[in-house]
């Protein structure tokens, strides 16, 4: 259960930072679907590091291989396993860091978890583990593109540091234009000169991440303890890093009152049921309502940094530390393709399991 | 798996909010703890609506009925059934809300989903079920006062609507003497003239809860997809109404530099780490590193408001809906205890599992 | 996990033999299925004590109550609360049976594993527990009523100590005309003989099980570890005092070479696959044929009996003991019902499971 | 779901006979435990095939590489990886059995149920998945060898068609010492000459394999549904081509009298219980007594066999089929070290539960 999510549509992923190489199964995948790793590669490429100078300078061609449950070129319904292979582990001495716990790391609390740790380059903490999550994104793209080909997901980013982007800029075309998957080409800019800056002083800062997913049927999730929003809660809050996750309004809809909470209801004209906002995010009572289904994540900063840190070694030892290496000044931008991956693996995930449960017997209006 | 949650510590809970009776199923608790309903019935009585003129007048024991898994007063490890009979289900005319979407309810989604729903009082998608959940808190609690009896789990609302309580005056002493669970005398006062007025007016508002849990041993939690904090936001993000849910700096950490969220590790002069700060909320790499678990979730403005809102019915029509009722203008209140109750169950799952994969091959420091 | 079955269809039971009341959450039923306690009251029925002189005297209504997951007749798609009171539990002294290990029961394993046992009736290792599966059943009976009709699940029982049936005798038409669910009139007439007999003399007895689902569809079980096959296992074991389980040829099929065993295929008239033999019981590679499913299961003679046998006290202290009570000569005639119910659950579970993953996508011939 | 096994030491295999490789993951595996390859590879060797003139003549190295979840030769608390390459694929045409159904495989289900299916080899219904439950099985007794190095897991094949065992010449010694992991060198040498023969004319016949776990500690299991039984059968289960699973007495049991089951419990000269027989296979209510477990199962005989069997193609033809290839007379014999680990990781898997719910709460005697 440890290293799995989802229920009918369930990934497995495992590997680490510099063993030779990260994969994930890919289990409850509908048969027939027509897939190869060209369905896969492109999400890939899109999270990989190093394509500007605004991630870890890391290179790896993260090269997906499919090592099963495919036939022909589609699913078979047997488990998809799906291989990376780490090229870039670069050999150094990690004897500093397998005494000291970088503050904000997971290092001291695997040390105290489990008496051992794989410290090279972060281990199963590592950033690359969601890789994985990518690769098994995109096949539930895949899918998603055969049992409900309208639905579309995309991420964007609508924070850094202080910097929020202007809602009213927004603009989904601009998003593959800039380095930051920024809706919005004012903040793009303004971004730029920030994070050179922070680069330069060996700084690093947070983001927000907003995910939006359209033309999601009505009706997916389950109310209680398999609520869609619970779900994509769970799924965003593993994404290393990540402190905080909102649906809709989000931690905003405590300031509201229930006059400007309340979506009103209304019919569109293609007969089905269209709402006066969307504070909801798309969900109500944990079930998906038609509307965009809209969740945001907050990522904090990255902890390696250039300024020295107080910590202490494993025998206890009060020491300072400096965090060198080829790191994310904000990794919150590669979070986005991050976030994209699981939410299409949640959305598939209630697809099915609504399929299965509740098959035809949904309701209708009107 | 729709309405359980937990690992090897497993809730299910069950009931409608006009059913004869709610309930739950407590699976994989351990032997032999001292347990009686004088136990559970405390945190029960707690949550109770009723108790001021701010929460819902719906008045009911909430007696909890251990009906199984207890021998002589202590657990024998069986499943623990637990029963609360609802007792003041107002008979009324439910015609018209049957044929008639409330705005922000789960009416829509529930037709949409099942074709049908228990439109009395809400149904499956009551606040009553949260009954259930204290109850399983409150044998959790028991648990927890045997197997790491420092642990202390506490909450308090830490904001309504605009009005955020001041962190400087923080005392939890304050807690249970005002009706809103809030740890700053001052923000007690101000929100009770606030939701006098909003009361009055038939409107509703949203609030912000924070959990604390004190003295949690490092280590419990599981990197990726166990994390202690994935697994609080799945939790916290299924009671009804939540919105976000936030670990230690929360959304806020996108605002912050490395420098401002690195928490630097110190030894503490009982030779265990300590921390210059708490960015991290008790949580790195999604496992506890000893010091306070922080969490808070955003619930929004009960969707129950005297204001006409424009919605449809059943058969398509538009129409206005004025939602009556014993509601609550700020349920985020009631909230407080539903969240330390899941909080307990999150962290004695996690102890249960660490003890299971790790049992005491953790490491130390020094 | 430790009180559930089932993947998607699944129910978790709880409750002793002589605590208050006993019961079941049933949890993924399909909504909109009609339900009402009628329903499920004459499966509970066939299953209860007392009916002959063959099983225990206890003597208990076993009047189920759905608490929850219904509305206006039909399910809504939320978690099912049933309810059985035990009615029957003589007060008497179990001082005895506190302190000493019966042997052949759980209460030497349950002392060893948890340290304390509810030791009266045999707390929850008591053949009660079954009622609630019984109930289980009877919703999913209710479910395939609607979404496979066709279905029919049948048990009977095939042999009682060395009488076994005559299986050209088979006649499903006997099976309620005689208190052994027996197929075979004749068998039925040896075995009232033999059980008299074994009763008098304070003795019982073990039998098999056998159980048949008719007009299950093609495509249901998923191969590996969710195989239909593996699932009836599992399902079947659980069942107390079962010691073996088969499915089609069974331990039999060891004894078989390739050419006996191999089920020729055929096209039948209905255009459908038919085949010349059924050795498979139904099921190839963990999914089901559309065959027959046939399994069977083996009972253990009812250990408490009034022979003096020797065992040890809680102190260590080797007696001897004589196991008085109100006992079965033969529980596996019980059994029936139970092992009907388990497999009505499972393949249920199936048929939603198949429906959530491939839905439509299956293979026709022709 | 479908690929995975286990609670809390989970096991997901994935891979067809045909395609690149084939492995598993293994998760909730405790830390600390020395691994490397050399672990894991001699249980593969074991399994694998080719070694006699009564296994396929398939040739593959089945060399296991560790992906994953290690760190300087020791388990880290990360999943495990494993990963073993199918070299032996020979190129031939599989035209005619991608358009035909063999007799008593899954290939007519596989199409039914998926609408298209993986014919290489039988793709995933081969048994080299197999190879993967060995390497898991690898894992879980080099965890066991440190958490209960007393636990000792063989297996014997006790009958082959009409010949079993004389269970009176069992020697553990003599196993290793023929072809058939036979303990009885008796009936080896039956089996020789019954092999020989069946395998000229192109039969095929089915086995039982036999496990035995000595020194599992007694509490080892749960009550009702995840009974050390019930897993146990599911596990053996899922294993392709069986169709029978027994525990102790098994289906034997049902023609014992009370008297002749009750195992009677004495106390033996290490102050722990001892029972004077074990018609339980050393488990009681679902848990384990201390005793040796024991556990049979029953293979079914090979369906590829010489001897032309009437079948159907996919356009609904009947027609008649020889299967030709490379199979086993008796596959039942590679089976032993399969059941061996699928009862390792069973038995290991609730190790780890028992010590995450109970730890030291369990009880004693004297």
């Amino acid at each position: 259960m440890f290293n799995s999510f989802g229920h009918l549509y369930r990934v497995t992923t495992w590997g680490e930072s510099h063993g030779p190489a990260l994969g994930c199964v890919v289990d409850g995948c509908p048969p027939g679907i027509p897939l190869t790793e060209a369905d896969i590669q492109p999400w890939l490429d899109a999270r990989r590091p190093g394509q500007s100078r605004f991630t870890t300078q890391r290179q790896e061609p993260d090269a997906v291989e499919i090592l099963s449950g495919t036939f022909e070129g589609r699913t078979t319904g047997a488990p998809i396993s799906l291989l990376i292979r780490n090229t870039d582990q670069r050999s150094k001495d990690y004897s500093e860091i397998a005494q000291k716990f970088r503050p904000g790391h997971a290092d001291i609390t695997y040390h105290l978890k489990y008496g051992l740790r794989d410290y090279r380059g972060g281990g199963r903490s590592s950033a690359r583990e969601t890789a994985a999550r990518v690769a098994a994104g995109g096949v539930a793209r895949a899918v998603l593109g055969r049992l409900a080909p309208a639905v579309r997901i995309r991420g964007a980013l609508v924070r850094i540091g202080a910097y929020p982007i202007d809602r009213a800029a927004w603009d989904w075309d601009e998003v593959p234009r800039n380095p930051f998957w920024s809706p919005d080409a004012g903040a793009a800019e303004t971004w730029t000169g920030y994070l050179d800056g922070l680069r330069k002083s060996g700084n690093s800062v947070g983001a927000v991440v907003e995910l939006v997913a359209e033309c999601v049927p009505s009706g997916l999730g389950a109310p209680i303890y398999a609520k869609l929003d619970s779900d994509l809660a769970m799924a965003l809050m593993t994404i290393n890093a990540v402190k905080g996750v909102e649906i809709g309004a989000g931690m905003a809809a405590a300031e509201l009152t229930g006059t400007e909470n309340a979506d009103e209801i209304l019919m569109g004209n293609d007969g089905r049921p269209r709402f006066s906002s969307n504070h909801a995010g798309g969900i109500l009572g944990g079930i998906s309502t038609g509307q965009d289904v809209v969740a945001r994540f907050a990522v904090k900063p990255t902890s390696s940094i250039l300024t020295p840190r107080r910590t202490i070694t494993v025998t206890g030892e009060e020491i300072e530390i400096v965090t060198k290496g080829r790191h994310d000044p904000c990794v919150g931008i590669r979070a986005v393709p991050v976030g994209e991956a699981m939410m299409a693996c949640v959305i598939l995930d209630h697809l099915l399991l609504h399929r299965g449960q509740v098959g035809d017997a949904g309701g209708r209006i009107g």
